[in-house]
């Protein structure tokens, strides 16, 4: 019985590690922009597992992408979540994770170049940043800090705004420094419905 | 004489023609999303013009492709501008070019389409929307209407918004009837520094 539990035990771990060996390939080739036209051979190769194997994991290479996406996503929002957890003016959440975003392609650049890779079409993905960023939204506006008509469109708004930073900054055409970042977020905080005046002072009491 | 120019005229036409021929073939692969992908035989083909003719007139498919897009958004551009020529009031002239772009998928496809494969590398071009988008910033800062830190930023953040907006709405995920299109030139007018009472204003003297 032990030698069995042991035996059962250590082949999940290795089915586990081949699953995230896929799952890292696949976020590899994602990042560089290959996701698409990538081939299963060369999805395995990169794996570094046997090509018959991806079958046992994945009944298709847009099932690998959707999984690699949504990993790397999770990731991203929990990152945000764990440095906004203590903050509880949902307009200082929204800062911080504006300057966490903005920072991405520093602190994580295979996820910002996933983020990239996907563009708009992030926007159809139902993890990571948007449901944080509409439970961030909603939270603002039962706070009163913000006044939105569309929560929606106010995610929308956000996201786009924030892959354009983005894609500038590691398109190296504009530098997002904390200057820049700052006004974005101003900008950000008066289309949520918030004055000049309280924007300004999110924007200080965060820094 | 006469028949020379006549015969130069022909050629020039017929030249031109054929460029023109080959520019539609690439809108028409951009908009299909098989842009990068598609070869010099498949372009020619859709064309309906010799092989060999392609290098007369391009020196690489980047070429045309960068030449197919800057025609598409200089028409999208000379559209939006023969619209708003009349209106004075730069914030009148934003919500208004707003609201033409949001009904783009309607009015064209092709355009629209060509918009969103770019994604957010439409950001590097620069013909069409964005240095419009530039000028009607500047213009508005100059009016007194907007109060904006950078700009440079503004566009990028309009263009943003502007292109989740078109996605979402291609992608049959989210309506933007003209209601929910009045929420984003509001929101667009609020990060832009007007008063929520001013936004109102615009959007409802452009009705």
């Amino acid at each position: 019985m032990t030698i069995e539990r042991h035996g059962q035990g250590r082949q999940a771990r290795r089915r586990a590690s081949t699953r995230q060996a896929l799952i890292d390939a696949a976020r590899h080739l994602l990042a560089e922009g290959a996701g698409a036209e990538a081939s299963i051979q060369e999805i395995t190769k990169t794996a570094d597992v046997g090509f018959g194997s991806f079958y046992n994991h994945f009944t298709s290479k847009g099932e690998l992408f959707a999984a690699a996406t949504n990993q790397a996503m999770e990731e991203y929002g929990a990152h945000i979540d764990a440095l906004t957890g203590a903050l509880t003016d949902p307009a200082e959440v929204m800062v911080t994770s504006i300057r966490l975003t903005a920072r991405l392609a520093r602190t994580h650049p295979q996820i910002a170049r996933i983020l990239l890779a996907q563009g708009m079409s992030h926007l159809d993905v139902s993890t990571g940043l948007l449901p944080r960023a509409l439970r961030d939204v909603n939270r603002g506006v039962a706070a009163g800090r913000f006044s939105v008509a569309d929560p929606q469109l106010a995610v929308m708004v956000l996201a786009g705004g924030m892959l354009g930073l983005l894609h500038l900054q590691m398109s190296g055409r504009m530098r997002a420094g904390p200057q820049r970042t700052d006004a974005f977020a101003t900008m950000m905080l008066l289309a949520l419905g918030m004055s000049d005046a309280e924007a300004r002072d999110v924007i200080s009491s965060t820094h």
